[in-house]
Formats: structure tokens, sequence, C-alpha cells
């Protein structure tokens, strides 16, 4: 009897594994030890399983990554896709552009860590990063229309503006973790972001 | 004859190394290839010199480790203590110490990008760590008490918006490249942080 790769039903007695546990897994041990410090030995030796049985999963390291990151990014730009659609002015898209954003980071965290340590020594990582600067321009392009609509400060070249906006979103994979009874992150992130810290009269 | 270890001099015919010459080329290693990923003979060859001639400047990679994020770290406590002794309200203080950070960071942007990645798995980056650990009470202290006095927003939990407002300053170390004729980019930050996006009525 065999089981089919995608289901978590034991294989000859072991816990199986589908390949969405075997890419968690993976991951983890990306993010923990880095993507080139961490082999498909390590991976099997985590998973109490051999490297074929991975192999029977996904055909390659880079594959993985591949999955992983394409999480990531498939995330923002269907968030950025949404914002594209809406009506109204470029600040409006911005800000929804922002809160998606941040809603995709906290729901895909391990992954978004993994796609912003991405350095671009592989094929695999050079497509991330490429994809990534998409995203930047769309964010970019974003800030300069509404800047021209009047609802972003003039004074501030827009390229700017939206690496320090994406740069405050982006912190967050290095210190926020989800708690019960959380105040809405996206909204705290838009507050400080669009109105400032210090209070509006 | 020998060479005064802190001087450019040559030894022996050869171009000489200083122990900040080496630093410097050690810090960028560590930031391209992680500090695991670089050994001492990565050094040595990059530098064209041998080992011993290395180990006659440092006794070792954690020392060059320890001499590097405590350059980030010395800079960046001395604007803290800096801010601590200013009279004034703490906004005041809590905005001099946003732009005196950043000042830190794009003067010393290879030594703060590698203290900024360190993630303690030796002696000498955990005590990193707890040093960033203090420096971020700092910037929390002074928000929480820019807050009671009325010139933060209190509709944001203190520690978040201190930890937004360093996500923001911090990113500088992943897409600010300084250019000859930039505003001034602390100005820029500082603006955004405690402004905001949006323009001011």
């Amino acid at each position: 009897m065999t089981t089919a790769p995608h289901t978590k039903a034991g294989r000859r007695g072991r816990p199986g594994y589908d390949l969405e546990s075997v890419l968690r897994v993976a991951v983890k041990l990306f993010n923990e030890r880095g993507y080139d410090g961490t082999s498909m030995e390590d991976l099997a030796r985590k998973l109490g399983i051999t490297k074929s049985a991975i192999y029977h999963h996904v055909p390659s390291k880079q594959e993985l990554l591949r999955l992983a990151v394409d999480r990531a990014l498939d995330g923002l730009f269907g968030v950025a896709e949404e914002a594209e659609k809406l009506a109204g002015p470029a600040i409006e898209r911005l800000e929804f552009l922002v809160r998606g954003s941040v809603a995709v980071l906290v729901d895909r965290l391990p992954f978004v860590t993994l796609l912003l340590r991405v350095r671009g020594n592989t094929k695999v990582e050079r497509d991330a990063l490429a994809r990534r600067r998409e995203f930047d321009r769309i964010v970019a392009d974003l800030v300069a229309m509404a800047e021209s609509e009047g609802d972003i400060r003039p004074d501030v070249d827009p390229a700017i503006t939206a690496r320090l906006l994406f740069g405050m979103v982006n912190s967050l994979i290095e210190w926020y973790r989800p708690k019960r009874g959380d105040t809405d992150i996206a909204d705290t992130v838009a507050r400080i972001a669009f109105e400032g810290m210090r209070p509006r009269s």
C-alpha cells in the first residue's frame, strides 16, 4: 500500500510527513542555521526520516527554498494586486497594501523571515530578490502617486519614504510574536507610519 | 626591525596591515559570508598575508567579532549617554537619540550591519545581544516617558512604538548607501517617524 504524498497518513508504521510539513521544518532549520548551513541530511535527521523519503516529496533543497520564498512573495503580490484594483486615492491603496503586508507577514512569519534574509547566491535566491525589487517598485510608485495627490508630505523623497515605511513593516520579523488578545498590529503599524508618533492636534 | 602593530608601515617589504584594516576586511567578509562561514584562513587569503601575521594583531576570530560589534555598540551607547544628559522633555531626548543613532549607523555601517545580524551562538554574540537589549530598553523607557508627558500618541503601546521606530532606523543597513549631496538622512528619518508620512495641516 502506498500513501499519497500530500496526506499526513503514516508510511510503514512511522509518522508520515506531507510536503507541507517537510517544508515547515525545512524553513525552521533554514532560519536557524542559514540556508547554506543546512543540508538535506540535517533535514532528514530533524524529521526522523531518510533523505530518500524527503526526495519523495521534493526534488532538491533549492526547490524547498523556492517553495518557501514563493509562499511569502505570493502573499505579498496577492495583496499588491488587490490594492491596485481598488478605486480611490493612492494613499488609500497604499494603506491597504501596508495593512495587508503586515497581515501576510504575521500569517507567514517563518516564510517572510527566510525571504528577507535571502542574499542571492543561487538562481532561486536571485529570482526572489528580483521579485522583492518588483514589490518595492510597486510601493515606491504608490508613495509617489500619493505625494502628487497631496496626501504624502512633499519634503521627503518618495523612494526614501517607501523604504522607511517597509523598513518599519519588515522589522516585525525581528520582534513580533503574536499573542492572544493582541490589539491589531496592522492597525498599529498604519497609525505610526501614516500619522507619526507625535499626537496630532 | 619590528613594526608597531597599529601603524600602516610595511613589514618585510610587503604591504602592511594594522589592526584597524584587518578588522575592516574581517567585517566585510563576515557580512558577506556570515561569521560562522568565514575562517581565519579565508581572512588571511583575502588580506594576502599569513594566519600568523593576523594573530600578530588579534588573538582569535571571536576577538575580531567582539571588536567589530563593540564598535557599533559603543557608538550607540555614546549617543544614549549624551541623550540622557540633556535637559528638557523626553521627546527631545528621544529625537536626539534617533538622529544620533542614524548618524552612528551611517558612519559605522558595516559594523552595525554585523551587529544587527548577530544571532547568539557564542559568548561574544550573547554579550552583544544583551547590550542590544539594554539599548532597546533605554529607547522604550524614553518613549514611555514621552508618552506620559503627552508628546507621544497614547493609543499605541510604547514598547511597540519603540520597536517600530528602531525598525525604521535599523532598516537603513539594508538599503541606505551614502551619496554625495544627500539631504540629511537623520533629519528625514526623524520627520517620518515623529510626524508621519501624511502632511500635517
